[in-house]
Parts: structure tokens; C-alpha cells; sequence
């Protein structure tokens, strides 16, 4: 019946609608959330994403709804990449270094707890969070079987170093390529090659 | 003539009021900058030294002159604890070890441009900033001679690994823990294990 079909051709363009517009909020409150902080106004964001604050309000019916969305969406990108760089390395070193340049290549997209951004404090984010902690110690697992990272390190230990080396310093003009160097020494101390272990106080 | 001895005695109890004057208002400019920014107003500063509007303006006549004031005192403080820390250790990857840990524990005492702080503008602070750069060479030299530090690192490099673990970030309880571990780790990466240089392209 045509009339049908047009019908379920509107119903999938609106839903096609919502999500563009669910995806411009979350981009445009990256934004303004780095820029003016966590009490930025909601209708700063709306305005960036071009959308009226009613539609915003519709998708987030409040800040801490729309500040877990982006820890949410963060905390996905952080585990697609990570998923993806242990997916592609030959060793367990090499998917380490593959998450610290990753992360350094996202950070304008990650707004995470460590980073200033709101908690994590929904069931969503939570759960995310700790698939990211199991993933890296799966990482980590594999370091110690294929003898490419030192022992003692914890999936902390990592979350820490990407996230300095993904934080630009200010004034540092050209940081891809001090957070490359950085990401070099921190792998060469990962890397297992006096056989001593990473303590609380130090390598010994 | 005790006329003149208590003349003598007044005006040196003046001048020892005005250095600590100066002392308190610059520890104050440091703790209300950290918390505020540097467009913090010039009266807040005065009320967190307990001195005098007046006062503040008698020791530094604009917020410029404050400003350069909290930077040249932490390239002095920075400067010294790592000659310290030079002239202490057995050996230079033990210089740096020294340095980093005393960045780690001075770190609420520092405004600098790399902590958001100002900018190095005075030829004062440029004085000292050349320096600290020098001294930090002199340790890189050191290592090369006495083989414990690898080839390749930079001042740069130095002092953005002793930046990076010296500004704790958000939601971390026990920041001196963590730093204590990423500085094993850096450590670790610095010394010549595997004989290879650091390249902008990591350790090759």
C-alpha cells in the first residue's frame, strides 16, 4: 500500500534525524565542555550544535544525562580503540604503544574524569569502565606470556601515561610529536629489558 | 650615639618587614592563582597575604609585575633543587631521579607557562629558564659519560616528563603513589638498556 510506505519512510527519516541529532549535542558539548568546563549552559551547546534547546532537552532531559552521555560515548572510543590496537599487534608492547598514540590522536573527542570531565556514575558508564580496566589487563596478561612487558604493571599504570601523554601542555607548539617521544620512553619502560619489576617504588 | 643605633635598628626592622611582605603576598599570588587563574583580582591576592592593597602595589605595581614575580621565584626554586639534585646523586640517571622526585614535591610551590602559568617574558625569568636548560644538559651530558642515561633526550624532554608527573590529575587520591610509579617507569625508559637512541619516532 503506498500510503504505508511513505509512512515508514517518514518514521525512518525522523529516527535518522534524532540520531544526527543526538551525535551533533554530544560533538558540539565535546566542544564547549573543554572550552568553558562542566557548568558550561545548556543553551551554549544547543546553539553550537544548531539545534533549539527543546530538541537538546529531548535527548538530554538534564546536564548530568547529557555529561553521562559524553563520559559514555568517551569511555566507547577508548574501548573500540583499545579493542582495535591489541586486535592488530604482533606483541603486547606493540598494542600498548598502539593505545597511547590512539589516545593521543582522539583527545580532543575524550571527556573522562581523569581529563577534569564529569564522574563516572551511571550503570552505562561503569560497565564501560571496567571493560576498558579488563581489556588492558588482558594487555597486559599477554605482555607477561609473550615476554614484551615488565611485571608489576597495572591497568592504571597505563590509563595514566595515555592520559599525560594526551593532554597538550600548554605552549608546547607541535605536542604530536613531545607526546610520540614520551610514548618511545614510556614503552622502553615498560619493556621488560633489565627484568626488574615496576614497585611503588620504582623499578627494582 | 644611641640616637642613631635605634634609627639604624628601625630601619632594618622595616626592610626585614618589606622582604616579608614580599615573600607573603608572592605565596599567596601562588595558591590564589592555582585556584582562580591568572585574571585573579589583585585584591583577593592582597586579602589572601593579609597585607594592604597598597601594600601589594608598593611591591609590585601591576599584575604583570606579580606575575613575572611567581615565575622568576619558581625558576629560582626549580634551578636549585635540581643543582641539588646534581650535586647529590652518584650518578646522572640518579640526577634525574632526584629532580623529578623534587618536582613531584614541590609542585604546589610552581607557576610556570608549562602549568598554565604565565608566560616567561622578563630577562630575568629568561635568565634563569636558559639555566635551568643548561643544568638540565649538563646532567643529559653526564649520562652520556658516565652511561646511564640514553642518547638522544633532550632538556625538553626532561622537563615535560617531570611537568607531567608533577601536576596530579583529577580524582586520583594518592597522587604521590602513582607519580612515584610513573617515574620508575620513565627511569626505566631514560637508561640505555637496549642501547638504542630516542628518535621523535620513539626508541629506534
Amino acid at each position: 500500500v503506498p500510503d504505508d510506505g511513505r509512512q515508514r519512510s517518514r518514521l525512518r527519516a525522523e529516527r535518522n534525524d534524532g540520531v544526527q541529532n543526538r551525535q551533533r549535542i554530544l560533538a558540539a558539548a565535546t566542544i564547549v565542555v573543554a572550552r568553558d568546563g562542566l557548568g558550561v549552559p545548556l543553551a551554549t551547546v544547543a546553539a553550537e550544535a544548531g539545534v533549539g534547546i527543546g530538541t537538546l532537552y529531548r535527548h538530554f532531559p538534564n546536564r548530568a544525562a547529557l555529561l553521562d552521555g559524553l563520559v559514555v560515548g568517551s569511555l566507547r572510543l577508548v574501548l573500540d580503540e583499545l579493542r582495535d590496537a591489541a586486535a592488530e599487534a604482533a606483541t603486547a608492547i606493540d598494542a600498548v604503544r598502539g593505545y597511547f598514540l590512539r589516545m593521543v590522536e582522539r583527545r580532543d573527542q575524550l571527556v573522562l574524569p581523569l581529563r577534569g570531565g564529569p564522574a563516572v556514575t551511571s550503570t552505562e558508564a561503569t560497565g564501560l569502565r571496567d571493560e576498558v580496566r579488563r581489556a588492558l589487563a588482558g594487555i597486559l596478561a599477554r605482555g607477561g606470556a609473550d615476554g614484551t612487558i615488565r611485571e608489576g604493571i597495572t591497568p592504571l599504570d597505563l590509563i595514566l601515561l595515555a592520559t599525560m601523554v594526551s593532554q597538550p601542555l600548554p605552549g608546547i607548539a607541535d605536542w604530536d610529536r613531545y607526546a610520540r617521544r614520551a610514548v618511545g620512553l614510556y614503552l622502553a619502560g615498560l619493556a621488560p629489558y633489565d627484568g626488574r619489576r615496576l614497585t611503588d617504588d620504582g623499578i627494582s
